[in-house]
């Protein structure tokens, strides 16, 4: 140990939108971060170079370099194979069996470990956050879509296939059409935005379009936020809704393997904040089982946007000191 | 070891309905079996003296005494602290925080271990059954309810409440009422045999009148079968649908966990054998997320009622041994 706990290890946090890199010490303390533009579109090798270089910026701010940091942790989308370091498919960024930690530590020139992006921001919450508490979790992240990441006994659970934790296709609808079946078809930021587009377009009353200057497509979830908090009652009844629905699948879950915890982030989390997060609560408490669980915690992220590169690094430290 | 290889192992199945038990040797074979009416409305003492009654006669059918035996294993219905021995609350039983393995072991001057009924139904599909070959995987059992385990990484999972594998009480339906949600609610025999009745009451053709000679309250699993066996489309169509949702079930779970193998076993799945675990798989493969999964293995439980016995002796070799 000793050496080890003095140097700095990197998360990296890969999206389909931005790639986030950050140093953390031993306490888990971001020292330095930086974030950019993924650009999948340009393609995996294009990728790499983005990661590399907003590795080497956040390292710069820090007043840091390559040698100070024991090693990279990096969270991707879509299914990975931690053993093999291997992206073995992520939509988003068109990548399938896609040597990701090999290729980064060619760069690199130091260890590379990798995880699913939910899991790593589930670890963070879990070693660093709101979850400290907890060995046994369920991590949700609401935000385009709805991820989930699941630790039991202390431990990242990735199953069988590493797919574990995909609480966004669970069918919470059984007998809807496809498309409508799954808690992210209905519960995500995109379902809620398009249906309270489809509601006002059909002249149900809002202030949201006098928010947004008349430009549907310019609904975030700040406009979603400002107009809960204006008492906005279309925008509440629809928020609400997914609320509703993110507390049954946590319910589910926790009455499948009877936790102790549940955490919730993600983009529509922090914008929505404790309306958002009371109405989860409460669909849960209404539909967990048996009564018990009721006193499971639900929590809201602590770290924040910085979930997934904080535990990104400690996973690093963990596995490459 | 040696020594307590050659000694035998009680099981016990505690059910609402019925006890049963029974010994087996080290290779999980059952060496003697005896089955007794409950009558838990006899109240507590009056069902431990049964319970003793059934393994003594079960011990005398083997020519076996309570020296020949190194433990009793005995699965109980509800929510069970296997660390306390005790039976937290059990509905059909009218057991809150009962000492049942205390209370055995007093009577029988054996060691006891308890667990849950559905638990070491899944065990023992998993030591001696079906998912021999399997670390990881949920057993579900479909009778009058639902109900579910877990084993991950090759032990049974409890949670941290003792009440995991509660697939019965997850919510499949969200915007339904109270009382139609659950999986339990619409897919159970009690669900499909209500269901079917009021079909008949409203005139649906059917021929199950005929082989209940016209009482409706006689519909047991065996009529199902007969009527599909017969092409009975109304029975046909209620039963399918009570595989889509168990099928969408064990998609959720094996989304959520990742899990190579799920076992379908209980009354309703043994008296309606392949068709109903052909519609189960159907609905799960249509339902998993992601593709890949699809690959996972629905087994039909293989020994059937003894699934429990067989499996709660297991569990008294292992704990107690």
């Amino acid at each position: 140990m000793g050496k080890a706990d003095d140097k700095l290890f990197v998360g990296v946090d890969l999206g389909g939108t931005n790639i986030s890199a950050g140093a953390c010490d031993v306490k888990n303390k971001l020292i330095a971060r930086e974030k950019k533009k993924t650009k999948a579109e340009e393609g995996g090798p294009a990728v790499i170079d983005r990661i590399v270089k907003t590795i080497q910026e956040a390292l710069a701010i820090g007043g840091l370099k390559l040698g100070d940091i024991g090693g990279v942790g990096i969270g991707a989308p879509g299914a990975v194979d931690i053993n093999k370091g291997t992206v073995i498919n992520a939509v988003n960024l068109r990548w399938k069996d896609f040597p990701l930690a090999a290729a980064l530590k060619e760069k690199l020139k130091v260890p590379v470990t990798l995880d699913n992006d939910v899991n790593v921001g589930t670890w963070g919450e879990h070693v660093a956050g709101a979850a400290k508490d907890f060995d046994d979790l369920l991590g949700i992240f609401v935000g385009t879509g709805i991820g989930g990441g699941l630790i039991l006994g202390g431990k990242l659970f990735h199953g069988h296939y590493f797919t574990a934790g995909e609480i966004g296709h669970t069918i919470l609808f059984s007998d809807a059409p496809r498309g409508l079946r799954t808690l992210e078809n209905r519960a995500s930021r995109t379902a809620v935005v398009n249906q309270l587009k489809q509601l006002i377009l059909s002249n149900h009353a809002s202030e949201v379009p006098k928010l947004v200057d008349g430009n549907l497509d310019e609904i975030r979830s700040s406009v979603l936020a400002k107009a809960i908090k204006d008492g906005d009652e279309l925008t509440i009844e629809v928020v609400k809704q997914s609320a509703r629905y993110v507390g049954i699948a946590i319910a589910n879950t926790i009455t499948m393997l009877s936790l102790p915890c549940a955490v919730v982030g993600g983009g529509a989390m922090e914008a929505l904040g404790d309306p958002y997060l009371k109405w989860i609560r409460q669909s849960f408490e209404e539909h967990v089982f048996p009564e018990k669980l009721r006193s499971a915690k639900i929590l809201q992220s602590s770290l924040g946007d910085d979930a997934g590169v904080v535990g990104a690094a400690h996973l690093a430290r963990l596995r490459l000191s």
